[in-house]
């Protein structure tokens, strides 16, 4: 054994990579790299091939920057959404979910990420000038901020409103409230407040 | 969007890889890619060579069959170890466990997998003929099975037994009983009947 607690100088620079994923521990990781070394080498090849793929050659839609095949990704390029609607998105997840839902037909636009003075990220860091530029060329007539109801989410949605204060378009966010199947009892109280503000009128 | 889920093949194509790891889902997958592609080209470039150079480059210790740099692993070749004791584990994992305790300074044999006739493996898939050369060249005087107490584990520990009946070697087991700090109330009853039936004497 080398001085480190791993047999292997390839093991512990294997596990010292894949601990670097999220949610991925150095007790995991070294589970992963030994369940690779079991497996055939083809397996391990194709798994690193498709991470070196995915990182060179993905491309970003030039339009919505959502990931995308192409210069203009399919969402963007389709005929069948409604172009009157943009839903700003933190990054491409959210639009994966949004998809999923299946009640919503209009584009989107990822930011690529949400103000955080915390960890470093300003506007200028992420899709708001491209944004801002889109809403002025394109006739959008609503822009649906659906981002997280955090401290980072709310500012970052507070700084696009203010930036497109010049358009004559109409802003609104996606509802905040109690999950659907929630408790009311164990719904923390600046949602079940929130919730009381916000309430939905159930006459018409 | 092409048909699938995912805004993009290589998207889908390292998520279908990455998802073949033990314990990584489809969703688990997706949040590994789409962060790889967050960070910069240089850190998948660099797990990915990890998992080729792991794959195509360890070696397996000689003697004892556990992940070593080179063709004698460094518990083989050190002269700082109990060469009368043979612990016979599973794979590299339990090694790791066993080290990590600080409780055993003799040898160890891998297996490399346990007699699982449900998943295809038989006997001659593991070094167990490794193992009886082994005991038969060398003057073991104690070879400690230390597999987990499965059906599986303890059929490869009555198969290895009887391999090395011919051989004036003791062969023990590790402990099967309670875990410390295990309440006996939620303990199953065969666990809890085996720790009744092999009692340890506190008078000595």
């Amino acid at each position: 054994m080398n001085n480190s607690q791993y047999p292997s100088q390839l093991i512990e620079q294997a596990v010292e990579e894949i601990s670097k994923l999220p949610g991925i521990g150095k007790k995991s990781a070294l589970r992963l790299a030994l369940h690779l070394l079991k497996r055939p080498e083809g397996q391990s090849v194709q798994l690193a091939s498709s991470l070196i793929k995915l990182r060179t050659e993905t491309k970003f839609c030039t339009t919505c920057h959502m990931i995308s095949d192409e210069d203009i990704c399919g969402i963007c390029k389709s005929n069948k959404r409604d172009e009157s609607l943009l839903c700003v998105v933190e990054d491409a997840k959210d639009v994966l979910a949004i998809e999923n839902t299946g009640q919503y037909q209009g584009l989107y636009h990822v930011l690529g990420g949400i103000i955080s003075p915390m960890s470093g990220v300003s506007p200028s860091d992420l899709q708001i000038e491209s944004l801002v530029k889109r809403v002025g060329e394109k006739g959008f007539v609503e822009i649906i901020i659906g981002l997280s109801p955090t401290m980072e989410g709310d500012t970052t949605a507070f700084y696009i409103t203010k930036k497109l204060k010049e358009y004559p378009v109409k802003i609104s966010t996606i509802a905040r409230g109690i999950p659907i199947g929630g408790d009311l009892e164990y719904t923390d109280e600046i949602t079940l407040g929130r919730s009381i503000v916000s309430r939905i009128s159930l006459d018409d």
